[in-house]
């Protein structure tokens, strides 16, 4: 059998023949090799041994997975997705796996595991290499329990902020201030960068506003503008973008920012474990990387928020405003509400159509979403020096409904690649109440699920609509919320998941 | 397509067929989906999505791993090696794969880690959590992170190594007092277990003995063993052969014996997490559960050997005795020269040659493992209350001499199941000195490296044989060890890899 690269019959010995596994083992790299081949055999590799596979110039990390199964040749190293596309192969080429050489940083990580202090190079090169896929999900499992827990004292965040920004690229911008905002989460619904960037870009404020595609809940900032626009830009159309219009609401993943901050999010979400240190850290990177000076913090507080009192807020604000000082941010934190969602769709295209609602100042708009929008829009605006203290809400207001923040934001949609239609789900079900009463709670995490298992954000039109709000009054049989599919079977997973569970909307009697 | 146990048109909506994916990922339960299949789709599992897998009457926690390949169809579920065995299967059976429940046990890890204090019953439930395969790899990465570095205090050590007790089955013997040994590691060839077994066994002494296999190092004492008799011994025969011949060397996996113990050992080791705190456990748990009474500890001290000074091995040793009476067993410590290998062979064949030699009192025995085994086993005799103190190595020493240790051992063997020769390799070379001097240093750890190399344990007859000691004079060209393998391919890569490093003897000049 012949394959592009090498004559089937002259691999050199000890080498393998590279093969798509077609296997997603997300950021795990993966090699699988037959447990009877002479390389597994000759090196011992048992499985999971930790070593490295060299191709194509390139060498990279991965775990081992011995096959027995008839589809892997004696001849071929097959490489998970991960894998493959750190080698960027094409098939056929000649590999090399051996053991893995002891990574120097790794001591660094036992000395933090051993409760000393890290300076800025030891930062740095765990950052290193934890950017460049060279740590195992194992020793990131590790360094992310050695900085949890308070273990990280000002001193260290600052230097794990630092190495993390020197790890990656860096945007630098021509004007000044250089506005941002970032919101910590946790609260389904809360788009408001769609609605300030336009606001205070109308009004000559800077604000390139890069945000993540949504890692755990049902719609990231990106994931809802791009059923808009196109958010993934490269950094020279978001500079043409900012200089035409003065904001522009991409992905920030064409660039290299902050590069170990994604590797890390991924481990730490499995392990649950926010540290006040790694979000610090994270937050600040990403905005200092893409070169941000000024930075509204949006902190939801609530029980099913991220931070769930007001003691922990003030605690996490303390240290984003301090950390970044360190590092040249000016950093401002506002504690807003985190009890329910934030307007009524939940879900890319039902997120932009609440969005769009507002800048076009419907009737039906809700009214949350304006509100909070407009509060933070002011904030940036005085933070800015674009108004003097006490006015920017004004300021805010005036600019939305006058009609000018729509006018910019289109001109920013089309800035990006062109204004576009959200998409319409073809399935939905409402879901009642089932007693009569007061909206006593609502569930924001559980809500987001269901989200999800309706399909967002993988199916953009998908997710949840909600129509009530603490405190309102419902009859039974009033609708509560309206699930959106693209399949029924998606929907009918949603459907099942909150019949199967307590409710997410409570309703005290009255 | 028909498989066992369901006809191929009928699976339920929303199950897969089972299918073993032979593939094996260690200790890690994996499936296997494809990204299309109806059930990935409507879960939105994404790769390392932690499910729980249902069938054949069980369930277990797996991750996923989502397959693109033409080898899996798209009703069917592959489960790697550890799922497979986990599940019981046989190829066929209908499964459901749904997204896992959250463990209650993780919020004690998160308590952990935050730095609260774990009691027992918190313990309890990790522990269980862990012997059941329901922890993921990163959340056992996160616990042992969590409980080293002096994180655990002593009360903590106690309820940690009181679960791993209770977390399986435990032995009891109906003589007293039951005597056992151990020894912390890190030093090739160190097999005085099948020497001091026999001879305080001789002397009356019950000493039920059961060892692990080698987990990284080039042979482990059932490994050995295995060489010379049968070592996978049930309970019951177990209890025939001391009852018999008042003392056993068994591999202790048949029984449930701290079955936790193995699953940490494998995250402790990739992380080279050597704390203290996980050690005691591991050493006390496991002896407790095999119904010890007394035990022996033997901590080999040195640059190259686990423990790396008297002061370490002193806190160890102070840990390991209060520990130890906390939970109703009497332990001594020994601390011992860790500078070099003790004996010649490494590798099970090899050192079952140094110790029959010794046991047949030949005149080329390896002297250092005949005292170290003399040492050890009048430190029993003494703790047994067999000898008076300061007698036990001299009655150690008649009973070896005479003969009674040889004939012993045999007996043993016998009830173990036969007696018999330990393999000879049928390929080796020589490493000669390339300088004249005397042996300043020999490093452990790389010569157990090039050991493992040529095949051992695998195969039971490679390893190494040192020719040298620390402080010998040698002459260029003089042999310092011989690789000892059953292939030439293996004993290629060994010697490739002692000539591609620094020398692992050291020879300072005259």
């Amino acid at each position: 059998m012949t394959r592009g690269g090498t004559p089937a019959n002259s691999v050199t010995p000890g080498r393998l023949r590279a093969r798509r596994a077609l296997i997603d083992t997300y950021q795990q790299a993966v090699v699988y090799m037959r447990s009877d081949c002479a390389v597994c055999r000759a090196e011992g590799f048992e499985a999971q041994a930790q070593v490295e596979v060299v191709a194509n110039g390139r060498h990279v990390p991965a775990i081992v997975h011995r096959v027995d199964a008839a589809w892997l040749e004696h001849d071929e190293a097959a490489l998970s997705e991960a894998a493959w596309d750190l080698l960027g192969l094409k098939g056929g080429e000649e590999v090399s796996v051996r053991h893995a050489t002891q990574l120097e940083s790794l001591s660094f990580l036992r000395a933090k595991v051993y409760g000393r202090k890290l300076d800025y190079p030891s930062m740095r090169a765990l950052i290193d290499d934890v950017s460049h896929g060279r740590m195992s999900d194992l020793h990131l499992a590790a360094f992310v329990t050695a900085c949890a827990g308070g273990r990280l004292d000002q001193q260290e965040i600052v230097a794990l902020t630092r190495a993390m920004v020197d790890a990656g690229d860096r945007i630098r911008w021509p004007m000044s201030p250089v506005m941002d905002k970032h919101c910590v989460g946790g609260l389904p619904g809360n788009r408001t960068s769609l609605i300030i960037v336009p606001i205070v870009a109308a009004c000559g404020v800077v604000m390139p506003k890069t945000s993540s595609r949504a890692i755990t809940s049902p719609a990231g900032t990106a994931d809802t503008m791009e059923t808009l626009a196109p958010v993934t830009l490269d950094v020279a159309t978001m500079r043409r973008t900012v200089e035409r219009e003065g904001g522009c609401i991409a992905w920030g993943g064409t660039a290299q920012l902050s590069p170990a901050d994604d590797v890390l999010i991924r481990v730490e979400r499995p392990l649950e474990l926010d540290s006040e240190a790694q979000l610090v850290a994270s937050v600040l990177s990403k905005k200092a990387a893409v070169g941000s000076q000024r930075v509204l913090i949006d902190l939801p507080v609530g029980l099913t928020a991220k931070v769930r009192s007001s003691a922990a807020a003030q605690s996490l604000a303390a240290s984003l405003t301090a950390v970044g000082a360190a590092i040249g941010l000016q950093v401002q934190v506002m504690e807003t509400d985190g009890r329910q969602p934030v307007g009524r769709g939940i879900g890319p295209a039902l997120e932009a159509m609440d969005v769009l609602a507002v800048l076009e100042r419907r009737a039906d708009a809700p009214q949350d979403l304006r509100e909070r929008a407009l509060m933070l829009a002011g904030a940036v605006l005085e933070m800015a020096g674009r108004s003097a203290p006490g006015s920017g809400l004004a300021l805010a207001a005036r600019t939305l409904d006058s009609g000018q923040a729509l006018k910019k934001f289109i001109a920013i949609c089309e800035a990006q690649g062109g204004m576009r239609e959200p998409p319409h789900a073809s399935h939905c079900e409402v879901v009642p109440a089932t007693s009569a009463g007061h909206v006593g709670a609502i569930d924001n995490r559980r809500l987001a699920r269901a989200a999800k298992l309706a399909g967002a954000p993988q199916d953009a039109a998908a997710g949840a609509v909600i129509h009530v709000r603490l405190g309102d009054t419902v009859a039974t049989g009033q609708p509560l919320y309206t699930l959106h599919a693209q399949s029924p079977g998606e929907l009918a997973y949603a459907l099942a998941y909150v019949h199967a569970q307590t409710p997410i909307v409570t309703i005290d009697p009255r």
